[in-house]
């Protein structure tokens, strides 16, 4: 206990666990998912759907490359940027030692931020992001988050040619990436607030429910939310989750329910909305690519037409890996919030 | 092409590549090693010293985590701040989904970003953690990284019961870790500038030569950062990379030297300090602990001390995984620059 630390209150502080942007704006972004999820839900705010969730590549990890680097393409086209252009690259993937993500950096030259957050990453991405933009350390930042079916499925579970047996309560990994550029001007939706997520643990070990093990971290950011900013469920037109899935979503409502704020019909989970019941994809969707894609697809398209004013996106990830588990862990799990606003 | 951006120049940007920080200080920090790297060069920089790298675990994984928890813990210590007071933690390791930094984060209950840029990890933390001080976004922020031997080895190549032969340009995992507590005020050193690292591949393919793969990613940081500061190596006391170890220190000073720039003795690598060469440690030490030790533990110390004013570090990161080495590919590599200033 050498020094003492002078108590100052940082200026973009609101709350003991939010901050406020006074001039973020998502100047482009783009969704690109492969062809499963381009038959689900949500085809029609997808930017580009792959006819092959391959991409002509001889591995799923090199498929999933192009997803990622196709949406920041488009992302950047509809900013009107070019790569050099861009001060910091900030991406994260699912794949160990973000491969995926790496990869695209090396393609893209930007100045590399790698980030993991597992299925929230999308979020920590555009959280930081923002705070560099907003702090004047950045012009314009480009976010990006990718996931793959096949390149999940292998890593996390089990080579998808064994053909295993799903459970009810599986979430199916997105194959896309979403992608968004970040700048003090633009003509997208304002980023305002963020809310950081902490670790949150409840001792759930069942790596085939991850809904529920995500759904707390969900509702302890949602609450602190609230509490930092004053606002209530009323002040937004969607509360976006994701990706929770049926299961996480009806334990979410009831964590939320239980602390005495009722979500009425304001909430929509991004995994419950990707994918069609005949699909059958378990609980729903997963994947860094789902909140990604489900942001930056459905949210910000329904905030142009004019249907969303104001949106809270509180992506959640299962920040387990395969050995923890084996090692009898239980999973821990995070969600951050974004507030977006027209 | 929908939109066009305004080009402002960010205020705190300086040149191309690089930012700027007026307040943020290294107000705690903590090296914490293994008992092999205790009884290397840098024994007397240390703060703690584990007796059993096993740390009295069963798993070197949850070994792992009581490096990383006890370098915060000094940190925080040192800096006189309890966890509750530090706004976010910001932290990454070289397992598979980060699961040290998940598992220690959700121990200290701060929120939560996870990063991965290998062994360069530090370097992005107090990039972004500075970034968050001095944009106002946080008081104080806790930032840290680790890495062990034997997770390492196990998860990148074989299990040591193994006992495979190693080669003279292997290098050998630091097991450790190093926390720093930034805030506005502090007693320890300034953290002025940062360049931060683009994805440089040139190709090689060789994981049991990872200096020569990232020399280039420190030369061309350095570069970038001298350009762009219009300082030159005599400004600075100390040019501190790593871990490039022996083969990927040659290499740096070659393709420095190439370029025009002459580094005198202001040279150490990180990788070749850490062990002596009766350790048998290859072409050196490497890990995401070996800066984070080497920084917080020997350069802060010297600059305690009086012997450096000003400390140039360019942690280095290989950001290959074993799956992408399997699979043909070169290994991209990068390196972050932060200047310390006492």
């Amino acid at each position: 206990m050498s020094a003492t630390i002078t108590p100052a209150t940082a200026a973009k502080r609101v709350g003991n666990f939010t901050v406020a942007f006074d001039q973020v704006r998502i100047a482009g972004r783009a969704a690109v998912v492969g062809p499963h999820e381009g038959k689900g839900n949500l085809t029609a705010y997808f930017d580009h759907i792959a006819a092959d969730p391959m991409w002509g590549e001889s591995s799923a990890e090199r498929a999933e490359r192009h997803y990622l680097r196709t949406a920041c393409r488009l992302a950047l086209e509809a900013a009107g940027v070019r790569p050099e252009d861009v001060n910091y690259f900030l991406a994260g993937d699912l794949l160990n030692q973000l491969i995926t993500s790496n990869f695209v950096a090396h393609s893209l030259g930007i100045p590399f931020y790698g980030l993991f957050n597992a299925c929230a990453t999308i979020a920590e991405g555009l959280a930081l992001g923002a705070a560099l933009v907003d702090g004047g350390f950045a012009d314009r930042v480009l976010v990006g988050a990718s996931s793959h079916y096949q390149t999940a499925e292998r890593q996390y579970r089990y080579p998808i040619e064994l053909n295993v047996q799903r459970k009810p309560t599986n979430h199916w990994t997105t194959t896309g990436a979403g992608a968004a550029l970040l700048a003090r001007d633009g003509a997208g939706p304002r980023l305002t607030l963020h809310t950081a997520g902490r670790v949150i643990d409840y001792g759930l070990k069942d790596v085939n429910d991850m809904g529920s093990a995500m759904a707390p971290a969900a509702a302890d950011t949602l609450l602190r939310h609230l509490a930092d900013t004053g606002r209530h469920v009323g002040d937004y037109d969607l509360i976006l989750t994701g990706d929770l899935g049926r299961q996480g979503s009806k334990m979410f409502r009831m964590l939320v329910k239980e602390a005495g704020i009722t979500l009425g019909g304001k909430h929509k989970d991004g995994g419950v909305m990707m994918f069609k019941p005949e699909q059958q994809a378990g609980a729903g969707a997963s994947g860094a690519a789902c909140s990604a894609t489900v942001i930056f697809g459905y949210a910000i398209k329904e905030m142009e037409r004019g249907r969303y004013r104001r949106v809270l996106c509180l992506p959640t990830g299962s920040l387990h890996s395969p050995l923890s588990y084996q090692q009898g862990e239980s999973i821990p799990t995070i969600s951050h919030a974004v507030v977006l606003e027209w």
